[in-house]
């Protein structure tokens, strides 16, 4: 367990099925009652510091944010080869991506200091695709928020189980995701009658979040500091609004 | 002059060429020194006692808050044929509609209390369209916002000679700009290099922010509650970024 200032974090077993997974926690210590609970799904590479510190980020805005572990304990890709055969596998299964999310959200849930009632849940790049999928599985959530998601609708008419309000961050200019799977995802939405919200940055490729992604944009995938601040600013606004 | 709690308001003549126009300011009189400026235009029917509310709301963040008159003084549309008659008058002459907002952009400079190197611009509707012209055109501001502006590129190449920040605020249902004309005014922003932003809100159309709309979406204009309060959260946001 490791105190920095108020905020406290801890590894997290659960499982899903037989699968043993790794998550993460981290909360504010300092604050009393139970507080608005934050899922926080990782990119293609696993869990990784990354996300770790985004929960210790969401810990100092007051909420008790989990990091789920999707590939499973162990499981780290090493490279992109890696990172994509494991983020295939799940892809390409939308019913186990469904599955491992929710058994992240149920191990949220348990953590103590968490309003059960209050809960939302966001995803970086794979982790974006993952929190509308979870939407897409009815979780009774109040709100998802996709940063620089692969977006698209596998099945257009999945729309009418989202319950929940959704927020799609997104880079103007990310190669990874078509205007048309855009315009499928807007159309699935809107068929479905969601509270949605589709923010597009200018001059914004993939993994805009990421400082390690570089800033060379032509590569498909760069850190964008205007980009991220901002998307971190709307999701806070989010937020606001869900948690009233 | 009104008083309200601190916020004054004065109506405040101006020219453009020969032609009078009638614009009107607000701000807060309990601040002292100089307070960021923001513009704001009109929609079709002309400067109205909505626009007025605006910028009553503007002045109680602290903002000096000035409408700009696009129409002239005693243009005062009566019914839809006439609020189409005088904005298609100045959509078809572009450089009519910059000289025009460029002048209510002076004046607001010319305003006391004004800090004239902290400027923005706001629209709705046609004055969506209008301070995007008002980017176009050059013009040295911080940053300009179109909320369910008239959204095109009438000439690709513009978005060079935007020196400023761009938010697009739109209906993501709003029937009124086609996804080819939205594309392109992405595509001209993207070729200029522009700092930009849009927003899609689900479920929402034309004139999501005025109450006067009714709530009809089948009308193609109609009030939503949702979209007009995080339109409003994320011009905020904009603000806290463009007058840092």
């Amino acid at each position: 367990m490791t105190v920095r200032a108020a905020i406290q974090t801890k590894i997290v077993e659960y499982k899903q099925g037989d699968t043993t997974l790794e998550g993460f926690v981290a909360w504010d210590d300092a604050l009393k009652g139970a507080r608005p609970g934050v899922l926080v799904v990782h990119q293609w590479m696993g869990l990784t510091d990354y996300e770790k510190k985004r929960a210790e980020m969401l810990a100092q805005l007051g909420y008790v944010a989990f990091c789920a572990d999707i590939y499973g304990k162990g499981v780290h890709p090493q490279n992109t080869a890696e990172a994509g055969a494991q983020a295939g596998k799940y892809k390409n299964d939308r019913q186990l991506l469904r599955a491992r999310v929710n058994a992240g959200l149920a191990a949220l849930r348990q953590q103590p200091r968490v309003d059960s009632k209050r809960i939302a849940a966001i995803g970086y790049c794979f982790g974006g695709t993952t929190v509308l999928e979870l939407a897409r599985s009815g979780a009774d959530v109040a709100g998802v928020v996709s940063f620089h998601g692969g977006l698209d609708a596998p099945n257009p008419d999945d729309g009418k189980n989202i319950k929940c309000k959704v927020l799609v961050l997104h880079g103007a200019d990310d190669p990874f995701s078509s205007p048309q799977d855009i315009a499928a995802l807007e159309n699935e939405m809107r068929k479905g009658g969601v509270d949605w919200q589709l923010v597009k940055f200018g001059g914004a490729v993939h993994s805009f979040t990421q400082p390690n992604a570089g800033n060379d944009n032509s590569k498909g995938a760069a850190y964008n500091e205007r980009a991220d601040q901002r998307s971190w600013e709307y999701m806070k606004v989010f937020f606001t609004g869900i948690f009233k």
